[in-house]
C-alpha cells in the first residue's frame, strides 16, 4: 500500500503534515546562501541541546547506513583492530562492515534478546586492544535499549579506544547524555524519533575522533572531514538539501517545545502502553525483560498460531502496519514502533486493538 | 536569501512547485511495499528511454557526489589505471578522486574553454591502457558541452576500457544516446535538469561495468553491487527516499509528455537567447566558440569593470541569482544555469534585462 491508515513500522515513520508542507518552500541553492548556513548551524546547536555534547555535529546528506559507514571508514586503516559490542543484528553488522573494509573485527556478543554485560566488554576490550569499540543504543529488530552505555565508554576510555555509537532509533525519545557516555561519534537517523525523511544523516564527533579522522584521511562521499567548519567556512562537499535541513529544524524545534523529558515521558508511556496491552492480549515480548525494552520499539514474538506472513497480512488488511524482521529474527519476532511522531498512546491504542480482534 | 525571485543558477534549480507538492503525500515505508518497488521499476524504464539504454538504471539515495565516488570505488582497486579526459574542474576531479583512492590516475587535459579531441585521447589511452576512462558531458563551470562522447567511447572499447561518463548537468536537457556512445556506467543528477532536490541520483550500469563491479566488490554507502536487482528483489541496502523516487518519476513524465526533442529544444533555445542577448550587451563567452556550449549552462567572462563579487551584488540587489565559479575560474566567469525549469526563454529574458540594466 502506498499510505498507512495506522502506522506502527519501527522507521521510517509517519512524517507529520508539519514537516511535509516544508517541501512547498521555494529554497534557493544551499551551496550560496548564508541564511543556509545559518540554518545548519542553528541545527548544530540544537543537536548538541538534545544529545547533551558539547561535540561537533555533522549534518549529512543521505540515509543513515551513509553514517554507519563513515563512522567505521573514517577512523580505520585496514588491518586495524575493532570491537563490536553487539546483542542484535545491528552491533553485529558494525562487525561485518568493518571486515568488508579490510579491518579486524571481533565481537563481543551477548543473545539478542538480551544487553550487553559490562564485565564482559572490559575483559574483552583489555585482551584485544581495538582502535575502536562500537555499540548499539536501541537495537530496532530487538526492541532492546542497552543501559550501559556511560560503562562501555569508559572501558573505551580506559583502553584508549574511540567509542562509536548507533543511537540511530533512540536519541530524541530516550536520555541520552553524549558527553557522560564518552561517545567519540554518535550517529543518529532523521525517518526514526525525529520523523522526517530519511534523506538526512546526523553525527557528533568529539575532538579526539576529528584527530583519528584526520590521521585515516579517508576520501568519499561518506568522508567526514569536509564537513568540521561547515558554517565557518560556507563550504560543503556537495549541494546540501535545504528542504530535509529546515524539516530537521522544526522537529528539533518541536522536541525543544515539548521539553526532551517530555518527548523521553510521552516515548515511555507509549511503549509501558504496548507491553501492557500486548501482555493483556497474550503476546509474549521478545526481549527477556521489560526492563531493556526500548522506549522507542517493541518486539514480540510472532503469536504461535499465525506465520508471520498470515498474521502480517491479517494486521494489513485491518490498516494496521506493523514491522516484520531480518535475519535469524525473521518470521520469528514483529515489532510496534512507538517512535516520533508514532510515540501516541492512542495510536498505539487503536494498533493493539487490531493486534486484540486478529488474535480473538 | 532564501529565495530567489528570478534563479539562473545552474543548479540546484527551481523546483517547480508540482513537484515539491509530491512531499504532501504522506507515504509508506519503502522498505515494504509493492507500490514502492514498482514506482523504482517505472523509473527505470523512464530513465532507460530518456537516455536511450537498454542498461540496468540504479536509483539511490544522496547527493550525486555520492555517484560520481561509486563510479571509480565500484570499478577500481588500489593502484588500477584510470584515464580522465579533462577539459574542466569535473574532468579533472575524476582523476583527483582516483589518486586519493590510491588509483594510479593520468589525465588527457584540454583547456577549460575547449572540448576534448578524440585523437589526443585516443594516444593517451593507448599508450596508458586504463582500466577506466572517464569523460565530462556538460562541465557546468565552463558552460561548455563535450560533442566527442561516442568517440571516446568507441577509443575506450577498443583499448578494453570501462568508459565512465557523468552527464549530471546534461541528460534530459540534451540528446544523448547512452548506448550509442558506448557508456559503461552514466551518472546523473537530479537538482540540475530534473528540477528535483538533491536527494537522489541515478546511474546506468552496462552489463560489463557488473562484471568489474563485482570482481572489485567494493563495500560501503557509495557501493553499486546491492542495486543490481531492487525491484526483483524487493530489498535495498538502506530505507529509500519515497518522496524523491515519486517527484522523480513526475519529472520524467514531464519530460516524456513535452518529448525528449521537445526538452531538447528547449534547452537549445533557451542557451541560443542567452548567448544572443549576452552577445547583445557586450558579454564575453568563455567556451572558445559557440558550437561547444551547452544548452544547459551558459558561461561568461565576468564583465571587466566589475569584480565578480561586487557584480553579484548588483544583480542580486535586482532580484538575480546566477552562477559564480570555482578553482581556477573563481571570480573570472559566471554563469547563467538555463536547465529544467530555468530552460525558459522568458526567464532568461528577464534575467538578461537585469544584467544589461547593471551593465549601463
Amino acid at each position: 500500500m502506498e499510505k498507512y491508515e495506522i502506522g506502527l513500522i519501527p522507521g521510517p515513520v509517519k512524517i507529520p503534515e508539519e514537516i511535509r508542507r516544508v517541501w512547498l518552500n521555494d529554497f534557493a541553492s544551499s551551496d550560496l546562501e548564508d541564511e543556509f548556513f545559518a540554518l545548519y548551524h542553528e541545527n548544530q546547536v540544537l543537536i548538541q541541546k538534545l544529545l547533551r555534547t558539547k561535540n561537533n555535529v555533522v549534518i549529512t546528506s543521505g540515509e543513515a547506513m551513509s553514517i554507519l559507514w563513515a563512522s567505521l571508514k573514517c577512523t580505520l586503516k585496514p588491518g586495524e583492530k575493532i570491537l563490536a559490542v553487539s546483542s542484535g543484528l545491528f552491533g553485529s553488522g558494525f562487525a561485518d562492515m568493518a571486515r568488508a573494509i579490510g579491518a579486524y573485527a571481533e565481537t563481543c556478543e551477548f543473545p539478542y534478546d538480551e544487553v550487553p554485560e559490562p564485565e564482559k566488554v572490559y575483559e574483552h576490550a583489555k585482551k584485544f586492544r581495538p582502535k575502536v569499540i562500537t555499540a548499539v543504543h536501541c537495537e530496532t529488530p530487538s526492541g532492546t535499549l542497552t543501559p550501559c552505555l556511560a560503562e562501555i565508554g569508559k572501558i573505551a576510555r580506559e583502553v584508549e579506544a574511540l567509542f562509536v555509537v548507533d543511537f540511530v532509533s533512540s536519541a530524541g525519545g530516550v536520555e541520552l547524555d553524549v558527553d557522560a557516555c564518552k561517545i567519540d561519534i554518535g550517529l543518529l537517523g532523521s525517518q526514526k524519533v525525529l520523523s522526517l525523511t530519511p534523506s538526512i544523516s546526523i553525527s557528533t564527533i568529539s575532538p579526539h575522533a576529528w584527530q583519528i579522522i584526520n590521521d585515516v584521511n579517508y576520501s568519499g562521499y561518506e568522508a567526514f572531514a569536509d564537513w568540521r567548519e561547515v558554517p565557518e567556512k560556507k563550504f560543503m562537499p556537495y549541494t546540501h538539501d535545504w528542504h530535509s535541513m529546515k524539516a530537521l529544524n522544526i522537529s528539533l524545534e518541536n522536541i525543544m517545545n515539548e521539553g526532551i523529558d517530555g518527548a523521553c515521558a510521552r516515548h515511555s508511556e507509549a511503549a509501558k502502553l504496548c507491553r501492557d496491552l500486548g501482555r493483556e492480549i497474550g503476546l509474549e515480548l521478545f526481549p527477556k525483560s521489560e526492563e531493556i525494552c526500548s522506549p522507542t520499539v517493541t518486539a514480540f514474538y510472532v503469536p504461535e498460531k499465525f506465520t508471520w506472513e498470515n498474521f502480517n497480512e491479517r494486521l494489513r488488511a485491518r490498516g494496521l502496519a506493523v514491522g516484520g524482521n531480518y535475519g535469524s529474527l525473521a518470521g520469528k519476532v514483529f515489532r510496534i514502533g512507538h517512535m516520533g511522531s508514532q510515540a501516541d498512546s492512542d495510536l498505539v491504542r487503536r494498533g493493539m486493538k487490531i493486534i486484540r480482534e486478529v488474535l480473538a
